[in-house]
């Protein structure tokens, strides 16, 4: 058993058979939603979707929620994750990437034109999941969250390439693209789960989770090791993605100011290695762990069981030992 | 004035000041909504998003409701429209497009992903625009609508280059891409209009008139004129796209049967005039007629002031007169 995993144990531990219900209700749900829109997303869906994630969102969907609710818990797990799907399709398109999660994707089975629309109906059945909750705050939630993710893309490109880019415009970029979707995963449980007036401070606790997640996914992208990322190191660098690691490593290295876009993969990992040597992974571990030890700071002032709080700390705890 | 305006200029008199009031009104939040998220949005919104569109969907929807209503009806104009502009700035990304409507594509100014992210960021805002309004069934029908029009895109992109498209079929298919769109604007309007008993045959004419449009749309691909359509001739058969004329023609003339994908586009002409000498585009015509004379049957039951119910007939007439 590896770290991730053995984390996933404790979390559902914790969590309790409630957890583990509601997970096995929303598996069920998105194979009916892979099954029920047409061949070609049944296809699909085989492949790359209804396999494989680790289900964090819907996670945090029942994690914050009181008991398991109604259909409309199962409702909103799904929908997050739906929505989370439709992003990687997207993404697997416009990075032209032949696997995720060591299976081909849409992208690589069917070419752009049926991945973008996979992406699309995906997005679209994120929404009607939701609408048969029959809550527009929920549906508001998820629209603002999904905007935000489209926002976020939108200035990770705009800033590629960028000598300059801020901690703060970086920071900015995480909270849209991917902490926005963690923080509607929580509102959504505390709304649907019996604790709407904790719902603020449970956003407030997924959208530190959320950021501490990304901010390791960055560190990680320099680290590696590829075996335990599933990816080489150094892809950000070739896609001119300016992250924090490399923010920090600039304040101490000024010959990573200049990113060029012809890096080989070889050429990757020695920038890798340079960034490492300026201290900056630990500098940016440490700064996710800010953002964790906030995230358990908003649990504090909540009542909750004390299993649940022990089930959420986990999880903030588990964005950032990922792979410890 | 051409045809296209002069049939404009006839519905906008049909529909009085109210309906020019309520395009107007759509026309401001569309602008608010492309000023509203972000920098990227706002630079590609004005090259392409907020001009010169024909606001068909929303016309349909402020026709089918009764008196201007509330914010609610403007809100269901823009997510329909939001939600149109979505899927052409997907298509671009998809056809490489370089122009729409004389104006460069967001794709050709900011590449494959920027176009990307931005359709999606439209897809959320049409969803942000139906939450505000408070009513789950109105998000319900959005989010079908856009499932729909996802389905139709794999599915033409499953019967590419296929030799044995049926007509039943390639019916399913402009119902799904292109009419669910119009039904779900007309039940949108009669549902925030105070028509909601009119919902069901308001929302049967919206799909009629979808079906007429997409199929005279099909014609006008092989029939042209260039000058008029603003695209070359058989651009649909260069890339595999089956549609109404050239199944009518296979069926006539067995040479046509095998598309072949190497046709450039003077050949792609001449198999628009071998499509168009075995009369199938007089025949596809007719048979969108049909959709125009049902779409006027389902109005005929219902109890709609003489002015509002001549407007709604003019659209569907129009659909189909276009370049008469």
């Amino acid at each position: 058993m590896n770290t991730a995993q053995a984390q996933l144990g404790a979390v559902l531990a914790a969590g309790g058979p409630e957890l583990t219900r509601l997970l096995e209700r929303t598996e069920a749900r998105l194979g009916e939603v892979a099954e029920g829109h047409g061949e070609e997303l049944a296809r699909h869906s085989g492949a790359t979707l209804s396999a494989g994630g680790k289900r964090l969102r819907p996670m945090l969907v029942f994690l914050c929620a009181n008991g398991d609710g109604d259909g409309r818990l199962v409702a909103a797990g799904a929908a997050v994750e739906l929505l989370h799907m439709a992003t990687l399709v997207h993404d697997d398109v416009l990075d032209r990437a032949p696997l995720r999660r060591g299976r081909a994707t849409v992208f690589a089975e069917g070419g752009r034109l049926p991945a973008t629309a996979t992406g699309d109906l995906l997005f679209s059945r994120a929404f009607a999941e939701l609408a048969s909750t029959g809550s527009p705050d929920a549906v508001r939630a998820l629209s603002e969250a999904s905007s935000a993710l489209a926002r976020g893309e939108l200035m990770q490109r705009a800033d590629a390439w960028q000598p300059d880019v801020t901690r703060e415009r970086y920071l900015e970029r995480c909270r849209l693209k991917t902490a926005s979707l963690f923080a509607a995963s929580c509102r959504l449980g505390a709304l649907f789960g019996g604790r709407p007036a904790m719902a603020d401070a449970l956003g407030r606790f997924g959208e530190c989770v959320g950021l501490a997640f990304q901010m390791l996914d960055d560190v990680l992208d320099v680290s590696g090791p590829q075996e335990r990322t599933g990816k080489p190191r150094g892809t950000d660098l070739r896609d001119g993605t300016v992250t924090l690691p490399l923010i920090l490593a600039r304040e101490r290295d000024p010959t990573l100011v200049e990113l060029d876009p012809r890096l080989t993969a070889a050429d990757a990992e020695s920038v890798c290695d340079r960034i490492a040597a300026t201290g900056a992974l630990e500098t940016a571990r440490e700064q996710a762990l800010t953002h964790v030890a906030e995230a358990k700071r908003s649990l504090a002032q909540l009542d909750l069981p004390a299993q649940r709080r022990e089930a959420l700390e986990l999880v903030a705890d588990g964005v950032v030992e990922r792979y410890a």
